[in-house]
């Protein structure tokens, strides 16, 4: 048997600001480094063991990583970190409040922007100093890799290969994969995982700081896939997610 | 030029308490943190970066360099884990506190076994819990590199290869590398590099928190080493390490 698990990470500083971050590379608050301790606290557990992580170039997932490895005394592992598994770019709109744009442009146009599978917001130009191209991160990986803005299509297009020659190779020599990532990426690979319409993975809004648990059999056919953790909790966090791109 | 920065882990929860640590996976005390973090801001001040970095299995050393990443702004690099950098094995010493072992056995054969070049301490049982060959971690490194027990020289032989083969090829790669580890895999390298004797490798007690620089001309030839810091502050780091042995 095959076992993935998946982790978006907890709150950072953004998030409570209720700021579009994107690859902003913001921090975790003090409440998002506890989710991702207990999260390793619950993946140890339950028994989880990993060989190998996966993480983004953002602080916010590596951190997150970070903290669950250490719960579960597996900070020795190795870690891949790639830019594709970073969050959705999110152009010109990084920085800005959600819930303020909600009041400028209506909620309808930025639940397009947050929210539908082909639209990507206005691009950040190439000289803004908040564009990835003058990252030094960024400088190995390609110019036409680097977006001034994704939609969501955009971002599966850029995980899913990835996870065909990287991870699935990986999770497939080494059994058990642990992934901490952001709300899009990791939507791009259940997307295709599951092979869910493009309308369905829109709606599908991750909780953050619950491990989401994919299995496969032997020919890596997924048999199960389930959080971990109480479903109350895991319900209420779910809404609270959907409902960020609210005018308050 | 090539520039290698070596760095020993901050103080331990059982540095503090003056215990013979080795191979035992203790975390860093809040003083160990700060020291990892006051690294890091220096190395940033003084205009450092790495595109890759080493540390050991170890908890104290990777923290360190987790620590040292955060603040340079460098989580995103690649890190390479690998016990060859662990700290020498102290077989059936680790656990026990210096200043006890000192009182009972007398600091002439406390200082052999802390400092002697050749002299491993008494093995440990195979049978003991506290033994590697029952750790997951070191359970894919091969059984006959799992030690019971270490000499520095041990220690020097196990490094100095690894040091060759794939971090001297990596320095030349990537042409900055960046080491976060213990004293005495850190004196297998930097003997190495030196070209030191055994006597003389024995008096180096490198500080702890303090990075080390060394720079290579085109040829990989050392042209200079240094400590990055305050020269006061470094001289009592040095003599603090070097008295750990005495009875008090």
């Amino acid at each position: 048997m095959y076992q993935l698990v998946l982790i978006r990470h907890g709150e950072s500083v953004w998030n409570k600001e209720n700021r579009f971050t994107g690859w902003t590379d913001v921090d975790l608050s003090p409440a998002g480094v506890e989710e991702a301790r207990e999260a390793g606290s619950l993946l140890k557990e339950e028994g989880f063991d990993f060989p190998l992580a996966y993480t983004s170039y953002l602080k916010r997932a590596i951190k997150t990583l970070h903290y669950i490895l250490e719960e579960m005394d597996l900070l020795w592992i190795p870690v891949k970190k790639t830019w594709r598994l970073n969050e959705k770019h999110y152009g010109e709109l990084q920085g800005l409040n959600k819930s303020e744009m909600a009041a400028r442009y209506g909620e309808e146009q930025v639940h397009i922007w947050r929210r539908s599978y082909d639209v990507p917001p206005a691009p950040l130009n190439p000289d803004d100093p908040r564009h990835p191209v003058h990252q030094d991160r960024y400088k190995n990986i390609g110019a036409e890799n680097i977006p001034s803005t994704e939609s969501l299509k955009d971002t599966v297009a850029r995980i899913v290969p990835y996870w065909q020659d990287e991870m699935q190779p990986d999770l497939r020599k080494h059994r058990r994969l642990l992934v901490a990532a952001h709300g899009n990426s990791l939507r791009g690979i259940i997307k295709h995982l599951k092979q869910m319409s493009d309308s369905d993975i829109i709606s599908l809004n991750l909780p953050t700081g619950i491990p989401y648990v994919f299995e496969f059999d032997e020919n890596m056919q997924l048999t199960k896939d389930y959080f971990l953790g109480d479903p109350e909790k895991i319900r209420e966090l779910m809404e609270k997610v959907a409902s960020q791109g609210k005018a308050r």
